[in-house]
């Protein structure tokens, strides 16, 4: 079952900045070979759902392992068996309504 | 890993009226053995990381199995490492500090 | 327009308990005379869309004078104009359900 | 009160293909004069509070116009008292940190 995601890791009771934290889980979204895209309050993901939540679960890890001792994250997930869409074609899909 | 999670399945495309989409996923949670409590905008859950996300993925399985062909779901994902804490210690929390 | 929301305020950068602040909110929900149910991911809030939005706003207003510099909020709105339909209705569509 | 926000805005009872509407909410976010950004999972908003709400709030007018009779929305609201930030300096952040 592919998932496309949307992820959203917020470390509490390490200050204001979190970026460190937020990049430590772009890294784990590399390595597990994942396409993920950052925006300005999350990260879409898309890949197989195993895939995406041993991502999701590595973020976790990590950050805690970062000092983080305690996460609170916000995930969204779209799973859909009418037909194969990607990040892009969704994207696609509203701006060719815009024109 | 504990986790305290909140999740909101809405399966798409099915008509306005999706309560039989989201009692399905209650029984999934039921049959899993996890914690849960059903509110008007999600289920709260409790239990180990690779239980809860078990039983997630079960909900979209079911959901799909029941005819939705388009699930978009969103969840809260809950971990520390510095103390553990239960659903009703959080509400318990905020209660107490509102005599 | 009605609106059944689901509020979860998250101070940044106060430390990992943040209870206090949630209590602040509940405060807030409360004297703007809002029906609101507490649970352990969130409140749950029923009422005109203008005034559930004033009372969020209110309690981003007020944790930050407690101190908190950053907040990260998730929202949740609900509107249908097929029908009225409760917080309570939710839950008892649901259940419904169940037996 | 300036806020970063979050938009994902779902039509229910429409079908599985909601990008027209999600496109109207576009169109309602540039006719505010707000700088947004779509992505694949959800919009991207800056500006003072009260405008980026009612801009939320004339999508779900929008929405409903259209025919959905039913809107389930996922909003996230970044506040913060210590120091201006845009969408694009949170994202130049993380960034900085994977160099």
């Amino acid at each position: 079952m592919k998932v496309l995601a949307d992820l959203c890791v917020i470390p509490m009771g390490v200050g204001v900045s979190v970026s460190k934290y937020v990049a430590e889980c772009e890294k784990a979204l590399a390595e597990a070979g994942l396409t993920h895209r950052l925006h300005a309050y999350g990260t879409n993901i898309e890949g197989e759902w195993d895939e995406v939540m041993a991502a999701v679960k590595a973020c976790h890890e990590r950050v805690h392992a970062m000092g983080a001792e305690r996460i609170t994250t916000s995930l969204k997930l779209g799973t859909r068996i009418d037909r194969d869409q990607s990040l892009q074609d969704k994207i696609d899909s509203v701006r060719s309504k815009l024109d």
